[in-house]
Order: C-alpha cells, then sequence, then structure tokens
C-alpha cells in the first residue's frame, strides 16, 4: 500500500488514468520513477502550452530564487511584477491596439471567474449572468453557478443560481443559429431570463468537448452584448495564450470582450496564476474586495514575463502553431475518415485544441487506455468524455507530434476493430 | 506614471499600504529597488511563516527545479507528491495519533474551503454551513457565504445563502456562553436556523480581529457537533502551520474537526498551495468532483516536505514559537497598558498572531502608518480594521522582534500623544 | 379626493382602466354607482366563467348562510366540504377515469402552485423546475420563480431561483418544435438545466398572450417528463373550468397530468377558492405542512358543489361553449383580417380564451380603452399588452357576445383608421 | 370509506384532530352532523374573533348578496371596497392618529406577507430581512423564508434564503436582553448578517407558542429600526382584530410600524381577506405588480365593514375582551399552579391569546385529545406544540369560557394525574 493509498483522497481523477508515478519532465516529455518516458499530449490541461520546464524559462526562474528575488508579495508592487506588466503592454496589448486593465487574482482560473463575474454584477447591477450549454468555467460555488456539466453541479450539495444557461454555437444542429434564440429571450420581457449582467463564453470549449464556436457567431453574440447593454466576458482560460493559433482566442473573431479571464499558461511554466483584463471604463472595484493571499506569486510574473518576451515579440510562434494545428486537423480528419462508419467519428476543435469525437466515453476511454499502454498520455472531454482530446505543448516538435498522432491511429483502429492504414504506424 | 498606475486594477489593496517597489527578501526582511529595508511583520498575511526565501528550502527547490523535476502534475502522482504525503504522515500525523486523507485542492484557501464545505454537504445532505460572526474564509462565492465580512459580501453582486451566523466566542460579552445560544438554535426545531451539515470555525480569526476561542469554548463546540450529527471544519488556513505554537491550532484544545482546511504557509515559501483534510470515513468524494488545474504545484510539495522535515521533526521549533510568543504577548500587554487609557487598548490574540486592538480604524491606521515611515511593514484587521496585527515570521530573532516591537511601541506613543516609556526606543 | 385617492395602495391595476365605482352585476353584465350598464368581457380574469351572480348558485349560497352553514372551517371535515367531493368525484373524476387526491390550499392559485411545486421537490428531491417563456403561475415567490413577466420578478427584490426556463411551443417559430431544445437540455449531461423535479405549464397562456400550446406538443412534453423521470403539473388555473370547451383544458390532449392546479372560476361564484389534484401516489405530504387559514372557504365549496351538479352532468354545457368558442374565433378572423394589413393583427388562442394580437401594448391599450366608452370592459394580456383578450363569461347569451364583439370590431376600425364593415356596428 | 377517505389528501391537519364533519355554527359553537355540540376554543386559528355567522354580519351579507352586489371585483372600485375603506378611515385609522396606504392582496396572510416583504425590499434595495426565532409567517415561498418552524420549512424542497433570525424576546433566557445581541450584529460591519430591508415580528408569537414580546422590546426593536434605517413590519395577522385586546395588537406598545399585515380575523366572518398597511412614503408600488385573482373578496369588505363599525365604534367591545383576557389568564395561572410541578407547566400569552406551556408535546396533546372527549375544540401550538392555546371568539359569553375552561382545567389534571380541584369541574 503506497502512501498514496493510505493518505490521497478518492477525488483523484487523472491519477487513475495514468497509474504511474512522474518524477521528472521535459518538453513534451514525461519520465516516471522507472525511467519510462511519456509523451504528453494533455499538457497540463493546456496549463504547459510551452512544455515542461522551458530552459529559457526555467533559466530565468533560478536565476530570480537564487536572488532572493521576492516569492510571496501579496499584492504589494515588485521588479517582477513590474516586468510582467510591462510585457503584458508592450508584447500584448500595444500590438494588438488593446486597452485593458490587469487584475491579479487568486492563481487559480476559477477565482479569475468568480472575479469577473462580481464586478460584471457591480457593474450592471443585477445578478443574472448568461452562460452556454457546456460551458466550464471552475468548481468554486461561484464559477459552478455558470458551468454547465452536472457531474460538477451535482457536488455543489446547494442550488446554483442566478445563472441561464442558452445554447452554444450548434447546439441545436446545423441551420439554426442559436443566437437568434438568445436574442428572443433577451428581447422578450416576458422570457423569464432576466437581463444578465454578462454573458461568458468560451471561443472553443475545452472541458465541454471541443466545441469550437464560429467566429461569425461570437461577433454576433457581441452585437447582442452591445444591443441589450450586456457585459461580454471571454474565458480565456484554456483557449488562450496561444493555444488556437493567436495570443487570445478571440482575436480572429474581432470581437472586444469586455473582460477576459486568464489562467493555466499565462505563467508559461506550470506556475499558478490567473488575472482578469477589465476594460479601463470598468475597473470600479474598492480596494481589497475581491482578494485572495496568493494573488502576488511573484515566480509566475517571472517566468510570464520572460514567455511573453521570448514568444511573442513576434509572429514567428503564432505561426508554427498554426502550422501545427493545420498538420493536426488533416491527420485526425484521416483518423476520422479511416476508422470511423458513416461519421460515426470525427474531429472537432479549433487550432492546437482539436480532437475525435467517439460515439460514446466508453469507446473514447478504450482509446486513450490503449495510448497509454503505447506511452501517449492524452484524455477525453465532453459531457459523456467521448471526445480525445489533443492538448499538445505548443513547442512540440513536427516529430514527436506525428509519433503521438500515429499512436492515436493505432489505438483508433485497434478499439474500432479496423486494420491500421499508416504503414509507419502499422510497422511499429 | 508607472506601469503599475497605467495597468494594474484598482482592487489593489497593501500596495497602497505600502507605496513602494519590493525587489528582494530574506528572512523577515523586505528590500526595495531603492535599497530599503523593511522588517516585516506581515509574512504575507501568514504565508511566509518560515521568513522569506529560507535557504534550506530555497536550496531544495532549486535543486529540483534545476534536476526537472515535474513542475505542474494536474492531480498525477508524482515523487514530490509521494514526498511530501510521507512528510505529513511522519511528521504530523503519526505524531498526534491523527488520521486524515488529504485532498489537494486548488492551491489557495479559499478553494481548500469550497471543496470541504462541498463534502461536508454531501455526506449530511444539508445544504445550512454554520459560521461564526467575523470569520474569515474566503471571497469565492461558497467561501464568501460563511464570512461575515460586509465590504467582502457587499462585492458578491448575489445573496449569500446556505449559511447562517452565530457568536463567536465572547462576542455577546464576558459571562456569556455563546455556545449555549448555539445549542438553543440547534435545538429548537423552530429557531429558523436549519440543522446545518457543518460548523466551520477558526480558533483564533485572524482577519476576523485576533479573537482567539478559548479552548473550553472549542470543546463545547466539538461537543455540540456531536450532539447535533453536526461535522466540524476547522478552517486552519492562516492560525495553522505553527502560528499559534502548535502546528494545528487546535491542537491544545484536544478536539478532533472532521475536516481542517490548511494553505498559507503549508507550502512553507510563500507558495500556493492548500489541502482539506478530511477523516478517512468522510472521502466520499467521486473522481474528479471538485478538481482544479494547479492542485499539483510539485513546487509547492517540494518545499512543504523540507519545513516539515527541518521544523517539525522535534519540538523545538514549537517551543520557540511559543516563547517568542510570550515575549511578544508582554510587549503587547506593556504597550496597551503604557499608552492606553482605561483599557482603551487592549492586547488581543494567542501564539505569534497577536496585535492590539485601538479605538477605531483610524487610529490603528494612524499607527500602522507611523510604523512605515519606520521601516515597519505591519498591518491592521478586524471589522473597523481596528486591530495591529503581528504576524511575524516564526523564524524571526528575538533581536528582530524586540525592534518591531520598539518601533510599534514608538508608533502607538505617537498616535495615543504619549512620551515613549522604552527606554531603547525613545533613544531611537 | 375619494376615499380610494386617500386609502388605496397604487399597486391598483384594473381600476386604472375601468375609473368607476361598480356596484351590482348580474349574468355578463355590471352595473355602476351611477346606474350605468358594462358589458363584462373580462369575467374576473378568468374566475366568473358562470357570469356574476349565477341565481342557482346564489340561492343555494343564501340557503346556506341562512342555516349558519360553517363558514371557515380550517382543513376540517365539514358537511360543504363533503358535498364538493362527492360533485369532484361523480362528477368529473369518474366519467373521465381519473383519480385524484384532492389538496384543499389557501384560497388563491399562487398558493395552489407553491403547494404543487414543494411537492414535486418532496417527491423527486430535485430542487430546479421547468417553466415556460411566458408562463405565469402567481407572484408568491415560488410561484413567481416559474413565472416568466418581468414586471412581476422585478418586484421580487430577491433571486428567483430553482427554475428554468424554455420555450414554449411557437416561441422558436413554425418549423421549430421546441420539444426538441427540451429533449436536448435534458439528455445532456452538460447543459446546464439541471434534471427538475416536474415540468409546469399552461395549456393556453392566459397572462402570457393567448398563446395556445398545440395537442400534439402537450403530448410529447408528457412524453419527455415520462422518459426523464420528471412529474408533469398542468396550471389550469385560467384555462380550465370549461373555459376551453372542456372542463379541464388538457382533456383534448390526451395527456394525464401527476397534478392540476385549480382556482379561479373553481368557486363559480367568484369566491376565494383554489385545490391541487394529485395523483394518489404522490400525495405523501405529512400532516400540516403546507397549511393556510383560509384553506376551508366553505362557501366556496357550497357554490363550487353546486355548479358541478349544474353544468357538468351532461355534456350540454361544455357543447355551448364550444359553439361559442368557434363564434368567436370567427368574428375575431374576421376582424383582423378586415382591419389589419398584412397580417399585422392576428387572432390567438382557444375556446372561449381568445383575442387579438396587435402590433403593440400601446395599440392593443387604445382598443380597449375604446371599447370601455362603449361600456364595453375588456383587457390587454401578453408581454407587452399586446392582445386583447376576449374572457367572456361562458354563460354569456349569443346576443350579449355578438354586442362585445361589435364594439370590439367598431374600436378595433377606429384605432386602426379604418372604415367599420360591420353593418350593425356602423349602424350604432 | 368516506369521500374524505377516497379524495382528500393527506395533508390534513386538524381533520385528525377533530375527526367528525362539522355541519352548523353559531357563535361560539359548532354542530356536528350528528347534532352534536362542541365549543370553540379555536375560533379558526384566530380567524373567527366575533364568532361564527355573527347575525349582525349575517344579515349584511345576506341582504348584500340578494342585492347582487359585486362578488368577484378584482382590484376595481365598488361600493362594497368604499365602505370598507371609509371604515377602516373613521373607525379605526383616525381614532388611533395613523396614516396609512390599504393594499389589497390575495386573500391569505401569507399573500399580505408576501407583498410587504416585496415593497420592503424595493424600498430599501436590500435582500435580506430580519426575523424572529418561532416567528410564523406563512408557507409560501417567500414567507417561508422568514418562518422559523422546520416541520414548514422542510416542505420547502430548496433553500430558504435572504433571511436571518435573531432570538425573540426571553430567547436566550430572563436577564439577556436579546435586543442588545441584534443591535450587535445590525452594528457589527463583520456579522455575517446583512443591513436588512426590514425586520418582521409578531408582538405574540401565535404559531410559535404564544410567546409575547414585552411593550419596552417592542420599543427598542423600533428604536434599532429607526438607527439603523431599516422598516418595522408588525405581522398582526393573528394578533390582530382585537384579539389582545386593542385593534392592532402593537398599539399599548407606542410604535408605529410602517407597514402592517392583516388577515384571519380581518373579515369578521371567516372570509379569505388580506391587506398590507403602508405608510404613505412607502407606497411606491408600480401598478399591478403585485396582484391575484381575489384581492377583490367583496363579501369579505361587506362583513368587515360592518364589523368595524359595529365593535370599533366605541370601546366598549375592547373593554370586554381585557375584561375577558384577565379572567382567562387567572383561570390558567390556577391550572398551571395547580397542577404543574415547581413549575413544569405555566401559563404564557397576552389577551385573549393565551394557554398552557406542558412539559412535551405529548402531554400537551393529550390535555387537547382528553379536551375534545368533553366536546372542546383547543389545540396546540408551538416549536413542539407543547403549549396548549386558548384561542376564544372574543365574543364568547363569560359562561362559556368559563366552561371551556372547567373542561381544560379537568382534562389537564386528568392527565397530570392529579385530583381536579375546581368544585364545579369536579362535579360533572
Amino acid at each position: 500500500m503506497t502512501v498514496f493509498d493510505r493518505l490521497e483522497s478518492e477525488v483523484q481523477s487523472y491519477a487513475r488514468s495514468f497509474p504511474v508515478t512522474f518524477k521528472t519532465a521535459e518538453g513534451s516529455w514525461l519520465t516516471d520513477t522507472n525511467g519510462n518516458r511519456y509523451l504528453d499530449f494533455l499538457a497540463g490541461a493546456g496549463s504547459l502550452n510551452y512544455g515542461h520546464n522551458n530552459p529559457i524559462l526555467q533559466e530565468r526562474l533560478i536565476d530570480y530564487i537564487k536572488a532572493n528575488g521576492i516569492t510571496h508579495g501579496l499584492d504589494m508592487h515588485t521588479s517582477a511584477k513590474e516586468e510582467f506588466l510591462g510585457a503584458m503592454e508592450s508584447k500584448i496589448f500595444k500590438p494588438r491596439g488593446m486597452e485593458y486593465k490587469i487584475q491579479f487574482t487568486g492563481p487559480t482560473g476559477t477565482n479569475a471567474v468568480e472575479a469577473a463575474l462580481k464586478l460584471a454584477r457591480r457593474i450592471k447591477g443585477r445578478g443574472n449572468v448568461i452562460s452556454f450549454t457546456n460551458g466550464f468555467h471552475g468548481v468554486t460555488l461561484g464559477s459552478l453557478a455558470v458551468t454547465g456539466n452536472e457531474h460538477h453541479r451535482g457536488a455543489a450539495g446547494v442550488s446554483l443560481d442566478n445563472a441561464a444557461f442558452v445554447p452554444f454555437d450548434g447546439y441545436m444542429g446545423n441551420g439554426v443559429d442559436t443566437t437568434d434564440y438568445l436574442d428572443r429571450v433577451l428581447s422578450d420581457n416576458s422570457s423569464g431570463v432576466a437581463l444578465p449582467a454578462a454573458i461568458i463564453v468560451e471561443t472553443v470549449q475545452g472541458e465541454g468537448g471541443l466545441n469550437a464556436a464560429d467566429f461569425g457567431w461570437l461577433k454576433k453574440v457581441e452585437t447582442l452584448c452591445r444591443k441589450h447593454d450586456i457585459l461580454l466576458i471571454v474565458d480565456d482560460i484554456q483557449a488562450g495564450c496561444g493555444r488556437t493559433g493567436t495570443f487570445f482566442s478571440f482575436e480572429p473573431a474581432g470581437i472586444k470582450p469586455d473582460m477576459v479571464t486568464m489562467s493555466k499558461s499565462l505563467s508559461a511554466y506550470g506556475l499558478p496564476f490567473a488575472v482578469v483584463l477589465i476594460k479601463p471604463e470598468y475597473d470600479v472595484w474598492h480596494p481589497g474586495e475581491h482578494n485572495g493571499t496568493f494573488r502576488g506569486n511573484n515566480h509566475a510574473f517571472v517566468t510570464a514575463a520572460a514567455a511573453l518576451e521570448h514568444f511573442w515579440s513576434d509572429d514567428k510562434f503564432a505561426k508554427s502553431v498554426q502550422e501545427k494545428a493545420e498538420f493536426l486537423g488533416q491527420r485526425l480528419e484521416e483518423i476520422a475518415t479511416r476508422y470511423g462508419d458513416n461519421g460515426s467519428i470525427y474531429r472537432k476543435g479549433r487550432g492546437l485544441m482539436q480532437g475525435i469525437c467517439f460515439e460514446s466515453g466508453e469507446i473514447a476511454g478504450k482509446v486513450t487506455s490503449e495510448c497509454f499502454t503505447h506511452n501517449l498520455i492524452i484524455e477525453t472531454s465532453g459531457p459523456e468524455d467521448e471526445v480525445v482530446k489533443c492538448l499538445v505543448p505548443l513547442t512540440i516538435s513536427m516529430e514527436d507530434l506525428a509519433h503521438g498522432l500515429d499512436v492515436l491511429e493505432m489505438s483508433t483502429a485497434k478499439v474500432m476493430g479496423k486494420n491500421v492504414v499508416t504503414a509507419k504506424v502499422a510497422a511499429e
């Protein structure tokens, strides 16, 4: 009986899928205590966009620690925070013509969402917030109220209020523009859906099953927000930081959210970090109203600033992500076409946030289990865990990416009871 | 106009009290960008019990990072987590005859509280939770509902439900045992206070103004929990990790909480980290129900494990804390006696979680401002910010402790319009 | 300044539309204190289906009062209640093959709805209830939560929880079957819409604007309830008691609700009365859990029993209602066709619960005002008050019905700036 | 199997205590279908202050019905309403120097409470309302949230929010002024009790066990309302209409509530009727925001107006009530002294709202059961149903009152295992 068995709570989740003990990691690879290496197609659920222990960031972090740089700074001004703010200004906001204030919240995505919702409610003086089917925004009670997943909602033990759900893009089938329904309930004084303070949306629903919103649809959502005097919050916690090929996932849609929540890969090194970007006119917080002991995680400021400078000073990194995304999409299309029957399995998602939807969570789970026997770490998402999700490090090499996809193809073929087509894979 | 002015949200709080930019820190001292040094009587609001950048922990952390140890591990098993669990088992649980499961939550105190409340509601099938006047448990909606402070509650923008507040120890004046009232409302089928799933309590209310519960009172609360079939949750986020002279603040009261929330100084190095300790029979979580991207902050596991080994292998450290606490208490008593009028100012708190209560937040604020002009970082707490709070690093030297108290005495004297008594201070 | 001006609250509504003081009433006519007579196309908002002071019921009531029959009986057994129960059994349940228990609630529709929702939540152990856009179920907080109208919801002053709204039949335009969406959100584990205890529905939404659900749609709603283990509550408060041509409005749809709420015309004489019909297997109330001082309004039992015997012993009355409904529908179609432009105004509703939808509440309001100048009492409904609603007494004579419709036609013509077609009206 | 067994819901309560079928009633006596007569010490739970079928009111009502007076008037102006308003003005408000607007709500007490709470929340823009331990205000969700009784609260099936309970007068034992605690939590910015829109209070808690507030305590509650900018709502539904010896129960306390809810005996004849009295400056309703089909129960207006004229034109009736109350109190004291052991049973209450508190609900229930075998209808109240409650008609004759008390004494003696002292009773 290991110490994990003796002491760790039953709430464990990933540890059940990957029952080994990991020790070290570099780039796209993890190594367990027995020296076995695993290719990482999960990337910390999107928190390791720049891979594990990126050496550039690592060096900066070690130097900072050695120099006795401030580690924990509450919300006090520190050199590390100054550097991060400067990098956000020069590398992100200015080139994009954006103007935002930055709120440092407790260093978890859900904390940023809670802060954004509070602020929106304060600004508009309304309690209701509209969220979308299959949306996921966190599991503390405020965020959980706008999260669709019943597995998580059911754990609340209390009713989750002040939120209304409307259909995400594509939810009612092709040909139905769900913003029409949204406009209808907002325009109708008797719809039962109270005018919300805000609409919170993910451009690609990561936990919800890699549902990628059409850019036109996002634009319409923004238009409805302006029409009905509603704030638009984009939750870019999973889809942001380059995951879809641009720093913010909403850039190609041409929308200007009133608030943006960021976390996961923001520190670039896997360190806890979260912020809310707020249009300056909406930064109406009273001092300390929303606080949190670890809102000054300076190690994260250091690595985040370094990453902004290294990866986002020009468009090379973004372009490389877009190229890999293209490749990934093609391979996933191929796999779906080859091993599905009449569209029973299909590609989903956008950027390096794509995957394959199977007919059930059971099948998808068999595929990821099979992958793990070939040392590929990959997980499912979606309401029934039916989507196998390729959340590769954005820095993955083309060779590793191809290898992982070969494993995925082989595993898919096996589970679907088909012969593998790819020569390379078959040769293994 | 600095980048802080341009970009950082108005929600800032401590940055307003200490308007400099900090760069480095060692032990009990911070240094700003101009090379000025400040003695730290705030200690990250209780997150830096072992001081800043403790060299033992620093070395371990650098070694770990250099070796490409796992940084971000979701909830997967890692060597670093294994070490932490082992240290908790051997250094904390076994010597105290305790048996708990450990849930790794999102690495903020509020996240641990949210998890504990969810689990309690699940176990008992009841929505209500009882909290105490002046309690503080966090600002995400679930935790905020059991937090008394209206400054924070008012920011929610929605009603905060499923919580009822009852008077903390001493709230109704001397001679009134507030557990009598608690027992009455729990026994009375028509009190309007629903039988709760849990009672959540801090043994010393840090944010609430250093109200220290009597051990007998805590014991009675536990007895009422058993009598009425209610879970007892001790929120040891601020008072735990040695702050009051024992690892857990509740040890001298002889109570056995069903759950304990821990955070702040748990990592020992100021890194984000939080857990819930759960009696094994109550660990009824379904896999992944309460999750969070950063629940596997391995850097924190490394420093936490190192601190447990270094500070808690025997009782030397605890004894040193107790000695300092005794000294602190005496000095604060002296200050209160010397510069107060008829008890207008008085000492409060327990262990190294003591302070001085002034007649108003305005006066207390003047004292801390005056302290800062003498390079002492110290803050207020309490409903009206009327309590000056000495949250010194537990590792502070006696010399530094005495020096800080001299500054506090001098500042108190000045604000109270009295002559300073202490020769040493007067000589400055 | 009258005593109404001096003493009655500003909450008055109908009194503003009909600014006279009424003194007596018989059948379909009201008389004011000046002796002016008014034809009643409002019928107590559906509470006077059998007209004012029906002489048969009047006699029974006077006899009962004279004989010192119990007036107020709490929930004690009385002869009057016995008679009412007997009449429900023999005249209503048995002929229709129905089996229900009857709960006597506080004598208002909203109280019956509150009771039904409580019981449903008890039975299923779930908090959520699904209601429909434009649904109206009352203004006490429990009922208000399932009522769509923001004018009423906004008055709550607190958030209205544990309810989710989905589109009523026709809400998303022709060709969209809104039960498909309902099935989708109920089947999807991540839709954000919790599995409800019950779905509450009106077959014709009276306050919501005379939206009549298709029988097939109602049947599908019932089927979804069975599929997803949800209780079906029909709120028949306005549409029941013969209003649509059958005793229960849902009879022609062939559905078997688990609960039915009844009020308004149940007493048949305008006396406060409300009940919940509950399938026997769901009558799991504990004694007195839901109570109310006036749940034993015996005067109402007397008139209700008399009406059941007189009007519902055979199908003559129902047939006469159906004939009038047919006539009403034709006349309203004519009016809409004659005075609308390209379908700008149109007929809505079912049975003697029909009306005309205008392009705005302003226009509809002008029509009803004009009607009142011709001594016709008629009101609007709908989210924007855009529907002129003919809620005639079911007992109205064909002559009075025709006369009222002539006035409505003339008023419509005038407001629409058209010449009146009907010779008779033109001749007036 | 009777029709009650076949058809009436299990929610029945009083029908279980008095398992006969009542047919007629006059004054203080009920007669069942077998001709047995019962003395009524329950009086419709306080709805029959003027007895059953009072002949003066009966005549007026019959005349009104015969003349085809308006029965159901929605909220339209009618002659009957005019008369009622006039009587309230001349007989109640003017002599007492009061100024109130009257809102006609749905004709149940709970509906009046819901309206008052809504209006208070609107006026102050706050969601919270403070209520007292053992308070009872109704069972629709808004009223239930401020009702203490768990038997009723537990039936809600959802959490009851936006209410906080504080101890009623005497709740914390003699010598503890519970308004001190109330002031403390209202003054303390960190008490967890949000500043409420209103405090709602009964001067004598009828359902809560006949707890009579001290006048000084009520005055202090009013003072706290003024100090903290809170509205004061007196729920006079059970204690009003003369029950305690004055028209309003709060008159002798010298307080001026901002709102008063009235129902039960307001119609004076047992007919459903409820109003909210609102200080004119607070009558900020929008038209029709709070509505209800039966808010114009004109039969009730007729009998209410008649009763105001007959009983409240001078102080004779009030004085007679006070005399009876004195007698009642003395007899109850005697009974308690004679048959209790060391204060184990004792008198409670005020006016004609007094009773005897036994050691348990079981004992009290035995006493009322024994009474019923002697044809006395009397009920229990209190959190454990431990208080036998004498809610006699205010119009009861001294002879009947004495007789009922003899039965109560005899029954108490029997249940307590003592010999009866009263000669008269013993002689029976």
